[in-house]
């Protein structure tokens, strides 16, 4: 079988395993306090353009999401989200278990917009029975979406001005950042992001790394004290240098933007076989994660050699699907899938 | 001004009153361990056609809601409800507060089908994803609902038979419960519920009660140290003797009943002026809640001198709005509003 | 039997009964709206010296400790209390239920001192692990303590001091305030601890009312939002007038101060007599709770007449037991209690 | 700096970091479902003497311990354990986060005794109150403990005993556990273990695996819906065959018990060397934990060279202190701060 149900099928970018293994039986400090997390600090602050942020590492998205929210609201607040949005559907609810209600804003594309926001707030505060209601507290987005599409800078912009205006604070999931930025589509740097966010991540897991997630706290507010909640909620790593290291290597000689960039090529790639085939776009992603209707024969035919995953039924004949890309990815199982397609 | 805005506009019902003073010297011991409770478990018990269930006193609906709820579940489950659910939408999100997502159902009326509860059901465990997401771990609902509709013997016999089927355990909420009973709507029957729910409340606050809601366990499974759940949520009233006295005198020559039905009767005769009136209704309801469609002139007109709840806008020149009766309305109201709607 | 196990085995004053029934048909907004709360509210900032404090009312006191302390601190913080506070044994864990440890100081009396909080203090910032720890984030004291005893306004200056200066909010629970201050032993005034604390309630269950204890919030950094947090916790009655007629019955020609100075004059007849036949005292209490250490054989002659509380063993011939007395205690029966007592 | 300060210092085993490598362009499912995690479960299982367990693979010890904890409570329930224990003192109060408290029982050495459950226990459930206190929901201890002491095969089956009797589910934390069953002073066998306890862990991070925590479930009842727990709490790693390698790779050919044996025994030659030097022992531990009583110009000297951990003051002069050894410890680092403790 050859694979393509999502991004982290396989172990570390060579240069990740390689560091790794060249470190491996040195002795540092743990729980982050390392000499390899300085630096991997350092070069992601350079990274968000030399910005004044605070950085952390932690294991995992779920366990990001549930640390970061939970530092960020106060217990009678929510978290305003797209109802597709990672923390409402996939995460067997950790939010709701550390006490804070998802408040779900429509979405079709895996996006919310500023003025989706605004309403939503204004909805709260106008009703005059407000406090028997959860009371929003900050926005959380994904970049790029679980949908493979993409804020644009003037998006997010909007998004940022209506929470600066409204004092609720913006929360960006970066899980698959690396496929963002290195988008065709995309007009966003992590400097941008940096300025136009309170909080967000830089997902290590996957892109190119073994695990790890890197958290910058662009808001002074919520720096404090941030460690504890990383420790509480069980993200703080006793070997805390592997986190250093991966990061480290990855923000070194730009190896996190070039592993991605050719992930988004080859999903371009997969998405050009598709268009050509005739097949119907579930969501038109210019990421790593593509999402092709397929008539139901082709998609079981394809499952005879290759792994995806279904995504929903569009109608009796026809399902769309998910195709994912990584830094991983082979050339060769790509012009393969494409062959294979072409041939159905 | 005269108040229709809620059921709980006023004290207690002059019986209870009564025999809160002749009772108010008494020694007793506290925490719903005197003798006035064991008589109102009794008499509860009775009242649900002599069911061997557990009673539990308890001093409001929202706590009552979050304490079940959170007796019911195991961490990783969500309890299955209206979008209209009190507990989504008014408790400030109290559920979530003791960990717990309220899965929504879409509902027009306030009612959700059993059908809705299967397809959630399915939809879970058919996904090979499922314990990223929340697992349905119980069904709410409300009798009457939020909007005053009512699940007829036929709808909750089905809900009663899919959640047992799928091993869901059925809540009810029934903060308003008498009025449900009592309305020419209703066939049900305290002892059809007690039979088709696994915990259910009936309300006394807004039946009244100075507050108090009774807590009916039928199943089991869920009576174990429930009384812990009580007192770590804050419900355990140190003078418990104040509930036992006020459900043992509702439960008195059929007092709850009859002071319900009353409240009934005048809500449907202002159902009836609003209809005769013209005014459309944002839901049908035969219990104490009436939601007729005003013209906003009309509205302002009303406002002089009627308090009443502001639903919802329904287009650029009318608004949904609530008027509730209860048990302390005076017939004298009624027939002024009725004079003045017609008059406008 | 001649109840005397506990301060909430009656109902309420008789003049709190006569308001309440006054008021009964009275129709007012819910939730804390209306005028009764708004005057109970103006007349315990007048009993507060006219501070500038933020007054809500809650129902009991375990929901009233979890529902401030939720409010003071963030998620990894934990309250510093005496091992024998309330919120440490006799709550059912519900400060831990909303995410939160009781750190326990070793206590003798009841009492924790400023010392104790410095040490507590300093040894979380001095180790290097800090963040393993849980963080000291707020004191808890209650005033007179479940042990009867009291702070002096020295002691509870130099709490406020400490506090102050390590940024360690301070909360006091007033359950049984009344008793507290009324006290021959008592130096304190309300006005004082309206000075010296963040946050207090003046107890209302065990000191004349139904029900009820009224939260004095002082420092204004705990104010903003905290009706959220009532009803999120269930705390907020729907006929909140209900509260207000209570505690401006209370604080209308000093009617609380009155019925609880002469509970603590019973309270000290009993100690009188304890002390003339020679028993020892488990605490010295000036209060209404009253601790001598029986001779078992005593005790067992004593139970068959009346009810008190089991405290602890002190030797195998001898056990500490509470006596208590209220505003409702009957002078005839203090006597005869007395008089049984000496006739041992 | 020659580091002795903890036993997580270096990476991991190079046989692990071997295989790591060897796989680490493999595709597999993630999230733990691919054959390498079956496969050392299966090696798991075998070790433990073929029991009918259930193994899942968690990254830290905080995250597996409130984990499982809140697997194993109702609500209401809190965790008995030694006031020294982990999850007591060192992890952010992470299982008061997730509702329980941790009920502490006094300890010297970081044992407790079946003695003292069975006390707490009755004294819970003796007490007329026992509603008002959290309910003694299970039992948790560590092996070895976090004083590098052991419980005797003699222990643990008392502890056993008397938990079988009060149905309360134990509880066994292994962070440390090779190093416990290696120990010249160990009497029982990972059989044993899985014989004696409900839920136990084998600890990878600190016995040579990068991180790892693998979950063994001796009893069915506690099996039941355990993985939304670890992806609810953040545990589920997406690369879950991380786990799967490492844990395979230790379970091979003895590996996990081969150098915890090594770690072992250069523990105890540091700990001939401190008595030998006259120095007292704070705890006598027979594993990689040893714990001297240096007098403080001893302890600033070996500072100048070494890391260790201070544990605490014991009078003005003296300090106890903690060295570790692990599975990465240099014979010739022992030796070379030996040579120095007689140079003193």
């Amino acid at each position: 079988m050859i694979r393509f149900e999502c991004d982290y099928l396989e172990g570390a970018h060579p240069l990740i395993f390689k560091r790794l293994g060249e470190t491996n039986l040195l002795q540092t400090a743990g729980y982050g306090e390392d000499p390899f997390c300085a630096g991997a600090r350092e070069k992601i602050r350079a990274a968000c353009g030399g910005a004044d942020v605070e950085v952390h590492f932690l294991v995992g998205g779920t366990q990001t999401n549930f640390t970061v929210i939970s530092a960020m609201l106060r217990p009678h607040q929510g978290v305003l989200a797209a109802s597709t949005g990672h923390i409402n559907v996939h995460e067997t609810g950790a939010v709701e278990a550390v006490g804070h209600k998802v408040l779900p804003l429509p979405s079709e594309d895996g996006k919310i917009r500023a003025g989706q926001v605004r309403m939503a707030y204004e909805a709260h505060w106008n009703d005059k029975d407000h406090e028997h209601m959860v009371q929003p507290g900050m926005v959380y987005i994904s970049q790029p979406t679980e949908n493979g599409t993409l804020y644009s800078k003037e998006e997010l912009q909007a998004l940022h001005d209506v929470c600066r205006e409204l004092s609720l604070p913006l929360f960006l999931d970066g899980a698959r950042m690396g496929y963002g930025l290195m988008s065709e589509a995309n007009d966003l740097t992590l400097e941008d992001i940096a300025k136009l966010t309170d909080v967000f991540y830089i997902g290590g897991t996957k892109v190119g790394a073994l695990f790890g997630e890197a958290v910058v706290i662009a808001n002074p507010m919520f720096r404090k004290d941030f460690r504890y909640f990383i420790k509480q909620h069980g993200g703080m790593l006793a070997k805390g240098r592997l986190l250093g290291i991966q990061f480290d290597t990855l923000f070194t000689d730009g190896l996190y933007f070039e592993i991605a960039k050719r992930a988004d090529g080859l999903a371009m790639r997969l998405k050009d076989a598709f268009t050509k085939k005739g097949y119907g776009l579930r969501f038109d992603s210019y990421t790593n994660q593509q999402f092709p209707i397929l008539p139901n024969d082709h998609m079981e035919r394809l499952k005879e050699k290759y792994t995806f995953a279904f995504w929903e039924a569009v109608d009796d004949s026809h399902s769309a699907v998910r195709f994912c890309t990584s830094w991983a990815t082979q050339e060769s199982a790509v012009e393969e899938l494409i062959r294979d397609i072409e041939e159905l």
